[in-house]
């Protein structure tokens, strides 16, 4: 008799916590990789995530948990990676072991800012990981209303179709629809773009255009994010799916999103870093800014939003001006 | 010298007077039809029409203002039609001329009942008008922000393009663009589906379904309407555009649709003529349901979305039961 392979979350965030939520409907036992040994304590005092979604109550009687990043990945068959972009490579530089037999999935929506890849690139291209053993989860799908356990959707995709329906089908509960894709770069990029739209969709907003305006620059950004995709990897998709389209509608239209409150905040007339400040934090959307924009210049693709957001954020444009001349590229 | 074609707006509700605010950037003298003259004398007296968006004052010595339909129709070269689809054949049944060498502009958004046709099919099946006379104006516009003057698109659909970028040109103004199409049938169509989608998008929120399935149920109506659009008028369009998902987005996200609304009463458990009598008027969307299922009878499109609004709307299908079979045809 095959045994279960062991699956791992790494990482303490919201997200993380919903899809440990998520997992345990169809696992026994899972593995669980909190950096800080405190965070694993009260967790374990507490039965809930000390610092997020602290009303999800978890049997800790069903949960391994791990501060040794090497522990846990020997430990597991798959590894679902789910710490913010940024932090990733410094994550892993401890790993004393290899990702050989492992699959990743990631649940990570951001570009990794070292090399700016994304993360399946990022672990093909600097741990030798083969696309086959890299899976994305795309939402649209907001951690906290996994916690409320209202319907949503995601979307596993992984070059081996197969891989992604058994990971889905550790994914499915009664709260939990999971469809696959083979799309990884697509689904990928699409949940980065959408941070930088989420941006300008909160610029717009501080300026006091309304909603017919926000229409108008969110049904442009769907074609900006297909000619960007399209461009960067060539396969057949319907971008009007929910991991794609849905996706930039829940953050774009979503009060709650913090890459929409920091464009509010530019947008009304704060400074960048007093934004940041003020939120206490840097939304995702702020660095993604600029590793497209960078991606970019070897594509030269046509993104007029992100590049305003670009130019807002990074090269000093005042926000009213910038805007107004995107205004006159969209339709 | 050619004199200027000579404008009518028919119709005295919002959109008919936003329509004549932007159209009076551009034109000195304006044609204007209200079925009852009462409201003509108020207009004249207080320079705003006395039931809707009065807070736009206008110069009524620019404005000649008619309440019989065969007078404004033979002093104007071009028919602004704004008057709810479901008066429309009441409207013209009174016409003692004919409409040739008019333009007629629909900025109607729904289908005339009695013989279950868009705005264009009915003038041209019904009043002979050729398509090549048929103008469409679509969204996404709220009157409201075109009151505030927030910056809007608006999209005019007509066969003949060098009409439609005739009557674009009138509309253009510092908060107004517009830009042209040769779709009268698709954006008429698609107008009048985000209605049906609006109500469903209610009704899901009704029933306190979340954000992340609201972006799943928009990524998968507009491919819902795509599908029928495409089926009735298989022309090359791009449905992602301002004038198909642009005019979804501004409707099913708005908290202030009158479908919506309409939606949620029911989804929360009101009757449809409980939730009709409390609004104290009727959703257009409610008509579009059972127009578009009857349409459907001879295209046989694949929209779930559309007939789960059917069967609770009209046939007593409960909401919560009818929902949870809806998610399970989505992805």
């Amino acid at each position: 008799m095959l045994t279960e392979p062991k699956i791992a979350i790494i990482g303490s965030g919201s997200w993380a916590t919903a899809l440990a939520k998520i997992l345990l409907n169809n696992v026994d036992r899972l593995n669980w990789y909190f950096r800080n040994p405190d965070s694993i304590e009260q967790f374990k005092r507490f039965k809930h995530n000390p610092n997020y979604l602290r009303g999800i109550e978890f049997d800790t009687g069903r949960i391994d948990f791990f501060s040794d990043i090497t522990e846990v990945v020997e430990q597991s068959d798959v590894l679902v990676l789910a710490i913010p972009s940024a932090f990733l490579d410094r994550s892993l530089a401890d790993l004393k072991t290899n990702f050989n037999h492992k699959y990743i999935v990631s649940a990570i929506k951001g570009i990794v800012p070292e090399g700016n890849q994304i993360v399946g690139q990022y672990l093909n291209q600097n741990y030798k990981v083969p696309y086959e053993r890299i899976g994305v989860i795309a939402g649209p799908c907001h951690a906290e209303e996994v916690a409320l356990e209202r319907l949503s959707y995601l979307t596993i995709a992984c070059p081996d179709i197969k891989r992604a329906r058994d990971f889905a089908f550790k994914l499915e509960c009664p709260y939990i629809r999971a469809h696959v894709s083979d799309d990884i770069f697509g689904t990928e990029y699409a949940s980065v773009l959408k941070n930088i739209i989420a941006i300008a969709s909160g610029i717009v907003h501080g300026l006091r255009y309304g909603d017919n305006f926000q229409a108008v620059l969110v049904a442009n950004a769907i074609q900006e994010i297909k000619r960007f995709v399209d461009k960067v990897h060539p396969i057949t998709r319907d971008i009007k799916s929910s991991a794609y389209l849905g996706d930039l509608l829940v953050t774009a239209y979503s009060q709650f999103s913090r890459n929409r409150t920091f464009g509010t905040m530019i947008g009304k007339g704060y400074t960048t870093r007093t934004a940041q400040l003020e939120m206490h934090m840097v939304a995702e959307g702020y660095y993604a800014t600029k590793s497209i924009h960078e991606i970019n210049q070897e594509y030269k693709v046509n993104i007029p939003i992100c590049e305003a957001v670009y130019n807002i954020l990074y090269e000093g444009a005042t926000p009213s001006v910038e805007i107004r001349r995107l205004t006159e590229k969209l339709r």
